[in-house]
């Protein structure tokens, strides 16, 4: 069996606004109750998805503790805590290791391009020790078409090395299978979990660990089944046919702009329009995407 | 003459650190003066030279208060306050004009790539209309090279005339001249400043507005004696030869990674060695880079 210290499906949640624009609370934490009542193993908030770049370092405390508060246990959520600047990645970082949560997902820094993996290396070294914490596990977050800044396999292989007990996994949202295979063969025991939907089946039985992806605001029991019964040949037929609906789903929500329609998908699944609202610099569907995605919705498995 | 709101020679500033990793405040208030000493018209501190996305909102705090305190006039002054989140934006803003500094360079919110110039423009005229200050005055920065987010010249257009009193210039460091050009057509009286030194003599020909460029830290004398002496034709040998040693400067500084290049070089200028040091992700030059950069620049005219 692995013997990765973290396994299992997570969601990217998405994050719902109020009229105001600022981040709706009560359906926020109902959305986090949805998730794991549906199968998610946790919720990673605050990821790409959940617009954490769009939110203050105040309304990212304020949407952990409201997680936290509202029942979720600190052992399922993993906050992203990743910013531009050390000493906010730091900070971040320790509010949430005091609040009981000690997994995050860290994107490095990702203003600068074209660094060097001695300058990330070095960003990632300072901001643990600045932490300073043992309790801490790390999920770094290689999405180099967002962050514009990839993470090589070398520099994983090191801050793996140098931080054995801290840096224990990577949220792969290339979607790069090739990378992923390389990652796993580089670095054994250390936990890769795929952000695109339709690589969980594949990554598993590779030896990957899980996933992490946007999808599971819609899906997260076909992604559990999936992940459930790699391994039992009796069940193939069960999980190919989990993993299709996970595609279908993934398809429609890359019909337009990802993040917006999967928010808005989450409306359709929910009945609540307000999930279609979003942070600029996204913005929310046109009426016609909206009615054709909607239509899309209704035909979906 | 020109209409402009904001013409001149700025300098993209860059920021000293002390050997703890932190801005040496000393070293960077001496530096503020020595450029406006040497001739600039303002101090474009907390841009991508100055590592600005490596330093915390209180960091930032205390670098703007810091000049301040030392005496330069805060008519002088024109920080970044552009980062991911809108809300920390119009934080950062409000900062800057509560101490009296109403010209401020803004990036777009630049995590989310391939966003549409509605989102772009939607996330600029909330930011304004939430800092609601009328003294502000904005420089658009356009540097998708580094951002990722390029700012078109509609989007440019559209908020110039939604904005006319506030959104008065970009910096264009994209080093597209045909961009600067369209933009001055688009735009009248809007000051276009070039982020690339060489591009200073042709874009002041051409309407351009002057300039907000990295080898300023180095030869603001010269790129002032552009400035000051492009219309009189008797002095076109002085401009032109002006102008061939910021390049000079320019192009010894592009032989490594360029901001730990300059403020190397920095160093050598004032031979303070502390101005190697850079923040991560970025590194310092190693020796043997710092000694072929020495060797480069005592043979610069």
């Amino acid at each position: 069996m692995s013997n990765h210290k973290i396994t299992g499906v997570y969601s990217a949640a998405a994050t719902p606004l109020n009229t105001d624009g600022n981040p709706d609370i009560g359906l926020f934490t109902e959305h986090c109750h949805r998730l794991i009542n549906e199968g998610c193993h946790g919720v990673a908030l605050l990821g790409t998805t959940g617009e954490a770049n769009s939110f203050s370092s105040a309304e990212r405390h304020m949407l952990l503790e409201a997680a936290l508060n509202a029942g979720i246990p600190a052992d399922k959520l993993l906050p992203g805590t990743g910013v531009v600047a050390i000493p906010e990645t730091v900070e971040l970082t320790k509010h949430a290791l005091s609040l009981g949560v000690t997994q995050v997902v860290m994107l490095p820094p990702f203003y600068y391009k074209g660094v060097s993996d001695e300058g990330l290396f070095t960003a990632y070294a300072q901001t643990l020790e600045k932490i300073g914490d043992n309790r801490l596990q790390v999920i770094l977050y290689h999405i180099p078409q967002v962050s514009g800044v990839p993470l090589s396999v070398p520099l994983i292989s090191r801050l793996v090395e140098a931080f054995p007990d801290t840096v224990v996994g990577i949220k792969e949202s290339a979607g790069d299978f090739n990378n992923m295979q390389a990652i796993t063969a580089a670095c054994p025991g250390f936990s890769v979990l795929c952000g695109a939907d339709p690589l969980l089946l594949p990554l598993l039985k590779a030896g990957g660990a899980g996933c992490i992806t946007a999808t599971s605001n819609l899906v997260a029991n076909s992604l559990r089944t999936v992940y459930d019964n790699i391994h039992d040949e009796t069940k193939s037929a069960e999980v190919e046919a989990a993993q299709a609906r996970i595609n279908a789903f993934r398809t429609l929500s890359n019909s337009y702009v990802q993040i917006p329609t999967i928010k808005a998908m989450v409306g359709l699944k929910t009945g609540n329009a307000a999930w279609k609202r979003t942070r600029p610099p996204l913005v929310p569907l046109n009426d016609a995407e909206y009615a054709a995605l909607a239509e899309g919705y209704s035909k979906l498995p």
